[in-house]
């Protein structure tokens, strides 16, 4: 029964019951965490031989004979160029290699539009008295962090079951010559686990922005991170973007974060030639090169795209049953009951749920006072405004199997108490 | 005998000999490269076993428990601020550990005072219609070129033998308000190879700048790089400058690069409590950390210091013969013609010479059209204009013993030649 067609005694009753069980899990002093899009150390152990490829007795050559110790090598290694390239199915030489963090690579690719623009700038984005992000929302609080740090407006946009809605994307970057950039996690995104459709993919190719130096920041984070054997699948936006000469709009980014290690990983951003050209000559001024080793050891562990393939399954193996727990306690508590909402995800790292308008910060409220950490409500939109109040990212990944049921079960009663206090008090 | 106090025909003499010598070696067709201060291949192998030190079998969890596989830890692993903290002679809590480059530790906190300014900042450098730098000079060509990215002007401080000119300095900074850092080499400064004196580190410390928000950005790259069992010691600026309340002045830089690997190593950065956590609330916009692995994978090898004072003993061991060569070849061949100065450096990887006005462009062509590169005359100061045509920097480390030398030779050929010429034409 809907909790909406509940007359007012069945919703006291329904309430109390929610809120003596929700007094129960607070006495027990719980502390549960499933704020953050962490790997848990059974899915670090996956990738430790890695730590064995490159050894003292490992000739530290590449295949140009680049010795991979010493300094040079701005944009990375060939090889590690190679393996990318075949991730993103881009070529080579529009690749960069960088260090251990995409976020890096995202925050250093707008740092540079502020200072010095990107390729086809008139002007700094830093000259602007204000310029503009466009902010597919809910979407990941890291993008919007550094629209904050810089300054930088953001406009939401709606979330469809297709991607951002492209109507509103089309009019306001053909209308705006200060519309600099957009977000998108365009495969299993952040945190709804939506993965854009071709239409959506080929109107993002065919932007006619108005600002020349436009662009798409396409945060293709989860490129490889199915949940099913079913996955989904994105269409490649350079080759879209290619036919109608529009490769510059583009910059892409990945990482093996959560492949090998998010604290030792590498990240790797791809982009046409004059979009390469331009950063690499800035670049240059900012370091000598990346660390090569680790890319050396990511390319001899990995080899191929074949090679990380079957990495990810393993990875699958391990959290898809959590993502299982997840959805099966939120149908079996909450399926009939009408106060939440949620797709279920084929890959990524989060379960994003719709409250009933205006519970979503008090779900995380309860929850935290019974010992379970969300990610705060709010902080998957623009300046942490949730104008509904009504998302709260799920990410099962991080504890363990056990800790997760309870973790959601207390949620869930959660949902239930806040969902019943709201009704009674219409 | 002096060149200078040669009569015409003991010239042309010279000259000729000199320039058969020079053709011979053209004719040689020889390529060597004395362009860039990188470790040869066999100062790589000493760290080679630092590789086996974390593996498959290691337990990867830091000494306060945190998983260096995982995210987090935005500042660095504790055991590493600690290691850094012996080194640099600073508490633990004055440290970010870094990713591999140091140079890249120094462009973002330029970059920062660009975007946001710094601790004590008004409003950010980049509001400014111009700041300025002050450049001691030579110096290091990477510090100039991060300036010329922003567009901040330089203005060139002559070194003298006890460092920078003091005086200028004094008058500059607190004349000026524009003016928001300098650059230093305090120890084995790049190319002279001076180390401060203790009074022009306690002039630095006890500078009192018009800017609230100047800088002093204290590249102490050579801090453990000893050619000798003599060596320089640099009085500890930091220390000095707590004395009067200045602390918030100062941002040092270090890293293992030419510890352990350069393109693999660990940066650090040490500054004030004020500083770091003004650094720290942006840093956590640009990632969530640096590669926590290579972190522990370095600190576990070097354990403290002295780990790190024994492995520096080897670097020394390969590369003071080197050092030899060249100072030896010099003083053999150009000793007493009074075409060529230079100072004997005890740490570093650079010697300096400055030839006769206006021949330094000159030799280091010679010497590449005879297959010799050199750094490029003029890199050494801002805007690559060394006023007088006078330093060569010369990097000894990475050829082999036997391409030095015949690199020295070419080189103390070029600089007869190009002396004599220019002596003739007076």
């Amino acid at each position: 029964m809907k909790l909406s067609e509940m007359n007012k005694a069945e919703l006291e009753s329904f309430k109390n019951e929610a809120s003596a069980k929700y007094e129960d899990y607070k006495a027990q002093g719980l502390k549960l965490d499933m704020s953050r899009g962490k790997p848990g150390s059974d899915q670090l152990d996956i990738t430790m031989d890695m730590l064995d490829i490159v050894n003292s007795k490992s000739d530290l050559r590449c295949e140009d004979g680049t010795d991979v110790r010493n300094y040079g090598t701005l944009t990375g290694i060939i090889e590690a160029k190679k393996l990318f390239a075949e991730v993103l199915e881009v070529s080579p030489d529009e690749i960069i290699v960088g260090g251990n963090s995409s976020l890096a690579l995202m925050y250093d690719a707008v740092a540079r539009g502020i200072t010095h623009g990107v390729y086809g700038s008139e002007k700094p984005w830093g000259k602007y008295d204000k310029i503009k992000f466009l902010c597919p929302a809910p979407g990941y609080d890291r993008h919007f962090g550094i629209c904050e740090c810089f300054g930088i407006e953001m406009i939401t946009i709606p979330m469809l079951p297709t991607g951002p809605d492209m109507d509103m994307v089309e009019k306001l970057v053909s209308e705006d010559e200060t519309v600099k950039g957009i977000w998108c996690v365009p495969m299993y995104s952040n945190p709804d686990g939506i993965t854009y459709s071709d239409e959506t993919v080929k109107r993002f190719a065919n932007l006619s922005p108005k600002a020349k130096d436009f662009r798409i920041f396409w945060d293709n984070a989860y490129c490889v991170h199915h949940l099913t054997d079913d996955p989904d699948t994105l269409l490649n936006i350079f080759d879209e973007a290619k036919k109608v000469g529009k490769e510059d709009m583009i910059f892409e980014f990945a990482s093996t974060s959560k492949i090998s290690f998010p604290g030792a990983g590498v990240a790797v951003m791809a982009a046409s030639k004059n979009n390469i050209a331009q950063i690499t000559k800035i670049l240059g001024m900012q370091c000598i090169s990346y660390d090569k080793i680790n890319q050396l050891r990511h390319v001899r562990y990995f080899k191929n795209l074949d090679g990380i393939k079957a990495k990810m399954k393993q990875h699958k193996d391990i959290i898809a049953p959590k993502f299982d727990i997840v959805l099966n306690t939120l149908e079996k508590e909450l399926g009939e009951l009408g106060v939440l909402d949620w797709h279920t995800p084929k890959g990524g790292y989060f379960i994003s749920v719709y409250t009933l308008n205006g519970c979503a910060k008090k779900v995380v409220n309860y929850c935290k006072e019974a010992g379970v950490v969300l990610t705060g409500a709010g902080a998957t939109y623009p300046y942490k405004n949730d104008p509904e109040d009504r998302n709260i990212r799920i990410a099962p990944t991080y504890p363990s199997r056990e800790e997760l049921q309870k973790a959601i079960d207390i949620f869930c009663t959660a949902v239930k108490l806040a969902s019943a206090e709201k009704l009674l008090a219409e």
